[in-house]
């Protein structure tokens, strides 16, 4: 078959997809030794849990060999560990509201293949996080974003958009409400409380990503949308993840939501990859019971919230005196979002960056191709071009320093 | 939102999603102490390779942490070691050919969801995996089952039915061409021969799902689909699994393809979950690496030839006085498949024979809902209902014995 014989047989999920310049610029990082990243998406290597994970995985490959090592049930072996440490943060759960997942981004997979047809409509953050962006796009929805604030996403455009949305298929808002990525907000609980009461008044679900909940460094905890929902009314679907707070690597997340759309994923979810590995869920499963994951976001605030710190002195210190810079002052999470004025391409900033050993994602891939304009109406818009994600886990205080300075003498050198 | 108003909110694939009958059984298997099961697909757990496995896992989490812990590529961090494993197979593939997938399932999840859109057709073995085929029927599929002789399947019929086919959407062919499940029966090489030119000349892609290959007891080896495909042109996927030959619990499988069909896959597998476990993935490399996988593959022989040879003595002792029974001889994999009379009901058997804890797969659930008549044209047909799949792998000799004799009363009960 010749290749053009071969394209002509992908289906329209295939014919949708596209490298990603992330991908792209997170390979050129890992072959590059000495680069200092702000790209990736990873907690700090330093408090990733090992000897604790080590410990779990011997314990239970001799101890429970069979329920490691075989197959087990496509819902998993985590139900009632998931349930009490769902519950802890103040969600109502039974086994028959949750699903364990190969990753939170499988949790989305699965949710996205159980509501989203091709032409149905999608409603994010602007900017949101571009994994999940690109998988609506692939299965064919319109993705429609709502500008935030400093409090989150502005429900008061969200209501105008649904209004004018009305009898077109909405089927979702997808929201990363604590420390979101890319931008570090967290969603207030006025906001919360008045997005469930949307999605109840319109008949849209409501998918809730939380990778970041209870990486916090300071601020108080404010409850999940679920939490909200379960008070509140209307559709929640809780994506979780234990990737920033036991480590990615183990590709464990979990789902909580109706049982009927638990069963829906978890049928889909045997055609998807049968089950989640039965020695990672276990690993989790020792963690949980022997409350290693609360010692280990312990662990990771420690190490990341002086990073966080470093990082915001630095941009303080390097660029805070040039005219329209804004800079988010997240409370948790993983991410500081960075306006530059409005001259600034940040893709080239990125080449002279990658040319000087510094590396960040800029900002321009985390929107979605519509927006809601502040009257609600939709409207395609080009991405912002002056803005990056900066990432303060992974490097060390020292290599934020000196990153930071670099960027800031090419940002002057631009100026 | 009530029940009927989420479900008014699912998509295609979600309303195509069904309970198999199958999940049911092995959750009644799996809750009842004492049941002798032949209703599993599970290697030996005799014959697991516990202890390599844990030192891989020790030595990945010490001295490969961040590879183990956080994200990996997409692509995986096994193409040298699978490129080399698949070498010695006699299939020649460079890292541009190889994708490691979260089991061989997902293998086919990402290869369905590349090439299948609803309405598409899609030809199988008649019968054929369940799970495989129930992914198919979700991505909307219409499947086609071509019968299979002590050969494989009926390439003669295959033949006809692409040709009564032609203008049609025929995208793929799926074989499992070594100790197919469920039959046991292994297709021969000059059938692979044919196959290939056939896919060449309807430019039809071919995915050879080869979980059992290398689980052989006796008999030549024979080259792959996708090793012939080489030499004889056409364009095969081969699906990969460690499943049978380390464990099914580490989740880790691969695909081989043209480069093109990998990076389209490589990229789907972004929005399916990522990246598999870096840790399953590197636990995997070491065993390749060390030669523990062919150690891991003999001692699985060692231990489950036994098991086979118990199945069909007690059979053949048991069964073969009755008329109409047949029994097929399977050189490989995990299963043999039974024919009884024609007026036998093997639900009602399984009915029975979990009464008397013993528990097998009936035959109905392994077939599409259409097949190639002896003309080529497809006809929708009732599946058989006096066949069962049964297990020789997981269960003893000695309970092998014992349930073999508890289902031939109740054959002969229900004579």
């Amino acid at each position: 078959m010749t290749n053009e014989e071969l394209r002509s047989l992908y289906a329209g999920p295939a014919q949708r997809t596209a490298v990603s310049p992330i991908s792209r610029t997170l390979g050129i990082v890992a072959a590059t030794p000495g680069m200092i990243s702000f790209a990736c998406g990873n907690p700090a290597n330093e408090a990733l849990p090992v000897d604790a994970i080590a410990e779990a995985a011997l314990a239970a490959l001799r101890e429970d060999t069979a329920r490691a090592l075989q197959y087990v049930s496509s819902r998993g072996v985590l139900a009632e560990s998931l349930c009490a440490y769902v519950g802890e943060d103040g969600i109502s759960a039974t086994a028959d509201n949750v699903l364990a997942t190969t990753g939170s981004i499988q949790a989305l997979a699965l949710v996205t293949r159980a509501f989203i047809e091709p032409g149905d409509i999608v409603i994010t953050e602007w900017p949101t996080y571009p994994v999940n962006l690109s998988t609506f796009k692939v299965a064919g929805a319109r993705v429609i974003g709502v500008p935030m604030d400093d409090e989150g996403m502005r429900i008061d455009i969200l209501e105008r958009l649904l209004e004018s949305l009305r009898g077109q298929p909405v089927k979702m808002i997808y929201t990363i409400p604590d420390a979101q990525n890319p931008t570090g907000i967290t969603m207030s609980l006025d906001r919360r409380r008045a997005l469930m009461r949307l999605a109840d008044t319109y008949k849209v679900l409501v998918a809730e990503d939380a990778p970041y909940r209870g990486v916090f460094y300071a601020g108080e905890s404010i409850p999940s949308v679920y939490a909200v929902s379960q008070r509140e009314g209307g559709t929640c679907i809780y994506l979780g993840s234990f990737a920033k707070v036991i480590a990615p690597g183990l590709r464990v997340g979990f789902l909580v939501a109706d049982p009927d759309i638990i069963t829906t994923c978890a049928l889909l979810k045997q055609g998807a990859d049968f089950c989640t590995s039965g020695l990672t869920q276990l690993i989790v499963d020792r963690l949980l019971r022997g409350g290693v994951v609360r010692r280990s976001v312990a662990r990771m605030r420690e190490v990341q919230a002086p990073r966080l710190a470093a990082m915001l002195a630095a941009l303080d210190r390097e660029l805070a005196d040039i005219e329209g810079v804004h800079v988010t002052r997240p409370q948790g999470g993983l991410f500081v979002w960075v306006t530059l004025p409005e001259a600034f391409d940040t893709d080239e900033l990125l080449r002279r960056g990658m040319e000087n050993k510094v590396a960040f994602i800029p900002g321009r891939y985390f929107y979605p191709p519509e927006r809601a304009g502040d009257h609600g109406r939709p409207e395609t818009l080009a991405a912002p071009t002056h803005e990056l994600r900066l990432n303060f886990s992974d490097p060390t205080e020292a290599a934020i320093d000196r990153g930071i300075a670099t960027l800031a003498r090419l940002v002057r050198e631009g100026a």
